[in-house]
């Protein structure tokens, strides 16, 4: 048998039942629209998995220009405590009066890695690439209306060069797009110097593993959100205090992740992102790359708690890949954010989620502290998926 | 309204969809046994996110004692391509007599951080952890059935000790389990030496950040899987040769990342991972972890290809958790590994996971390489999800 | 006996002589101008430490613009068979007719943090710095007619906001100029926002860490260096072959420097870099982030071996600091780089390193692959420093 | 002209004076006894790099046996204000009541790299080493008297296993000690096994870079040093109060180090270690993986500040290398742990640097805050090298 034979989901399903002794029947569970997911999304479907999805909420989000925003988020997740966590952190924040939160469009960054002989060749194509920026803008902006070059760098090693091409994708996270724009351009550069690109990705991007470069240069959007809760909150939502929550803070987001080599210093960015990016019908192998971002706290004013966070990669939008399937879609209109708008779509959701992982942290940080726990339905019920 | 006050996801759905006006068809369709997974999996549950899952292979998996495994992999994606690459690898890695793979069970490890009053306490503390390990391996084993204790190392800095206890949690993941017999290890500690714990996770363990005490001191199951692609299926199957595929993966993988500060020497764990992780109940915060891995690449024979994959840090288990749920729980059936059998389970799925995970890095390394990609369409269907 | 209260080396030296009862008489024996020295260089003088200089060479560097320089390169250690093994590197470059350098000046970078109230004051002094480009240029160049400030970048955090102002410091590695240009910034930007500058090195410039920043956005001089040795150099003077050299840079630099968690994919910048920073009177202190660098390696024409060397960090000068000793001054002599020369010099200087570190990897990647080694001598006269 | 033809450095530097037309007056200015050095320490030897030396001090160093030391630290530096830096330092120490210190011998390591066929023959060698564990201890110990193997950790990716040999070498650094003995375990596994090693160092050492492997399992001394800082001597002698020190480590060492990617989370070890090591013939080069530790701070008791250092990996000796030169032994002298004394002089100097880098630590701390400095004279006088 050879599942590949078959071209709708159901026959498949059967075919693999039967070779498999298998019952498929709640894979083959869906209301998804088959065809067009089987197209777009996933080849040799089968079904789906179904992932519980709950909402966290309400969440209160404030932008710098103090449009407010309240909000349910939806959470797709098996982990039980997880939406309880974010549940008691959203509460905590719409008691302090909101979320603030920024964001800035960084782009979507493809990394090609080129071939030169030389360190002269090297820097020609170094400054090629400074002199046709361009001509380069015309040929990548050539292949798709909702895509703009916004810049390139490069650096060069022995006989490599790595090139980093950045581009606006609108409300789009934009791989797909990006890929396309570069490998015209690698085309275009091949045709005029005769430089050849080895791999259109040279982890120079980079996609979908934790990167410095990332962090450094940043990548899609860049999103902050902080809060500052008041004493008062802290001990009947939270359960803690602001100085216990500080020293949890530094004792385990910063020094903690100094002592172990960690990427992110943060304490549980990576729960509340591949929850809402399942929901939401984002990538979820970009939380390999997005979950690394800097909480910090302060206590303020005696008795309060000022907590931010920093996510310097997030890679997300409201259009394509997986925002289009149906329940994905159903959760973007519970957020008030699906499909396209300039741009805004996009930057509105970045400034949700980095809110939604600040109630996350804050829900975390107050339940640690306790040291030993009672019993797991107090901490379940209390404090969240541990990390 | 309070969508917190309803008890079912029914109620609460409709509750949501009448205060955000958006209609919850789709959200509300799955045959999930409600009752179940809003107890264990999902708070505050409204319905499920589907996510398409597609399969690949089948994928012949050959273990170190010669036991041969003939699997489809299910697959629970949002991004085209993505199945159709891991099914090009897949088809290669049969063609070439299958992935040889091998595992390790490192322990799920928990890392709290504890306070003590100087340097010399710190080093009491040190020794106590040592000279008690008897009695820790009572406290934390009292506390399940389904644990072992395996050891305990610790590290001091200031008046932080940062103690890492590793576990033995059979085929379950066990995170919520080693959180518990850590708590009541933290609390034998306090009683015996006064000294407190400050949070029961210090970024120590480390969960859910890509961390270089992970790499080296690996968690959950390390993992290995290696093929020798002969020169003709490189040719008619990969569209490549030895050669390029290898330069693909020197320039990418090992002095690219480098270039870029990635940690993670690969071309797409993140993306099969996370797919895989969806599709079986697995907890895909932990893709942040696992997608630390190493590839290897040799032209060996002149025109054979030898690749090889490294997973150390792979948090991944057959029982608890998301497996029990209806649609991943037919997954994990698909791959024969569903529920607890002595830890062999998890151990299969370990080594299933990384011969999967070669599959894509095979067909990455092998699409990359020709630069200027005619196509999408010829992308999409070749080589897959670009990384 | 307070050591503080003498104002020459000597009676200082004497009086401590006489409280620990240890005769200095070799730290007492130096040409040094002790007045000058213990003016600028180092305070509480008691002499010198007396570090062994030995030259490798001539080494023959090949700018892109073709111009060549034969130099000796002078190198202070303590570390048997270091200047062996550069010097036979050197000799390999000299009968493969050279290596090329190429070099950029990056920029002396101080990077000073910030405390604002909340985002939105971020916000504000990330646009002041934008918008006030021209009034900090004034205000930092005031400080000194040997900088020129050349850009700031900065990144928000929480209540904190991280800057980093880069200068172009001609001739000079020119950190102490930087502190006072930046310190300048600050208190102007003190003045017109409010905002306080809680330390004026926040890290984030990096100075004297290895650091990713640095290593992304480069500080100093960047260099880099190549050269094709001829498969009869590598076998007549290396003692090995392309193929044995290439397959242990992979198995060292690049899945070694993965396997260890390494930041710095070479063999031995480190030791070269030291020796040469303490001959010519560059501060050692930097070896910790300058060793930060990236070797590759390539069989060409099947049987010749390219190398090269990328160092992305290189603080150094040929004015200021350390270089006007008189040893030091004679070393810089020996290169031919002494002194200022409109930022030439030390561009040189750089390219001269560079050129040095690339002799240094060959050597060392042509003793290792031997694996067992017959005896230390053997290993001392032919490989030099094993790292 | 070719320096290598002559046997004095007087000779060869005669010759250099001649070639290059530079006087080498001062290089050739040194008492070290020529003949020795240019044997054991420096081929090709011309000379000497005259490094000014100073003191600081005296420092207080008290042992967790409660054993106290008072000494002059010498440092050599080229840098201004480093000295008067570490000897406010020293001071504010002193009238604490001295820095409480802690040591342990984690061992010289070194790392070869073999090569194995597949992953079966990996495990092979994996299991070789750990069944073989005293034969080669035997093997090792063989080659000296001075060391004993301590313990055999492995790594497989692929076709390469990597080891890590690590040692207790006494009182020496014992690095070239460790080399030797670890190629007779490579020759001896090979005769075994017939699994031949690369690279007798495969970078997992890890000698030199800046390693997370080194970090976690350390390497040479890992040293603590601690200190409690009445506010009156915060006030007094470091002009400083604890708040303000305070938020100074925790903005740049902590939060600083995380934005910007550092390896290191400290203010100035590698000054500090540096000068240090220069003084006392240790390895200058080490510097680069010596310089990543953990420096904490904390206000206790209202108004005093906890500060304390932690260095994971101090690759420092009191025989052999550098040590026996005569101004670098006279510096061990000052210490009072020149020469072999059961490893007890190298655990001692250890904790005397991690004292040493503290008094830097909290001079630099309490410098930097002020933000808006008036002039460089009172900076230079006060802070030091700021960093």
């Amino acid at each position: 048998m050879n599942v590949r034979q078959y071209t709708s989901a159901t026959d498949r399903r059967k075919a693999l039942e039967k070779e498999t002794n298998v019952p498929l029947t709640n894979i083959g569970t869906f209301s998804l629209d088959e065809s067009a997911a089987s197209t777009r999304n996933c080849e040799n479907m089968i079904g789906v998995a179904q992932v519980p999805m709950g909402v966290a909420g309400p969440l209160r989000v404030i932008d710098l220009h103090s449009r407010t925003r309240d909000t349910y988020v939806p959470l797709a997740t098996t982990e039980g405590a997880l939406v309880a966590s974010v549940n008691r952190g959203c509460k905590a924040i719409m008691e302090s009066g909101g979320a603030v939160t920024n964001s800035h469009s960084a782009g979507a960054s493809r990394g090609p890695v080129f071939r030169v002989n030389n360190l002269s060749e090297s820097k020609k194509l170094y400054e090629f690439l400074d002199t046709h920026f361009t001509d380069l803008k015309k040929v990548t902006e050539s292949t798709s209306h909702h895509l703009t070059l916004k810049k390139i760098t490069s650096r060069g090693v022995g006989r490599y060069r790595y090139a980093r091409f950045v581009y606006d994708t609108g409300d789009a996270m934009g791989l797909n797009m990006v890929t396309l724009a570069t490998d015209a351009a690698a085309a275009y550069i091949k045709k005029e110097t005769g430089i050849a690109c080895v791999a259109l990705s040279g982890n120079f991007c980079t996609d979908k593993k934790p990167s410095w470069q990332n962090f450094v240069e940043n990548r899609g959007h860049k999103a902050w959100a902080e809060v500052t809760v008041p004493g008062r909150v802290l001990k009947n939502t939270l359960k803690t205090t602001a100085k216990s929550a500080y020293e949890t803070w530094l004792a385990k987001c910063m020094i903690g992740s100094a002592m172990s080599g960690s990427m992110g210093f943060n304490a549980q960015y990576a729960n509340v992102l591949s929850a809402i990016f399942i929901a939401t019908g984002q990538d979820p192998a970009h939380v390999s790359e997005c979950a690394v971002g800097v909480t910090t706290a302060e206590v303020v004013n005696g008795e309060d708690l000022y907590v931010s966070v920093y996510l310097p990669d997030l890679m997300v939008g409201t259009v394509g890949g997986g925002t289009g399937l149906a329940t994905q879609k159903e959760a973007l209109d519970i957020l008030g954010v699906a499909g396209g708008h300039d741009g805004k779509n996009a930057s509105a959701l970045a400034e949700i989620i980095a809110a939604a992982v600040l109630a996350g942290e804050l829900s975390l940080l107050s339940s640690l502290e306790e040291g030993s726990l009672a019993a797991s339905h107090k901490r379940l019920a209390r404090g969240g998926s541990t990390t």
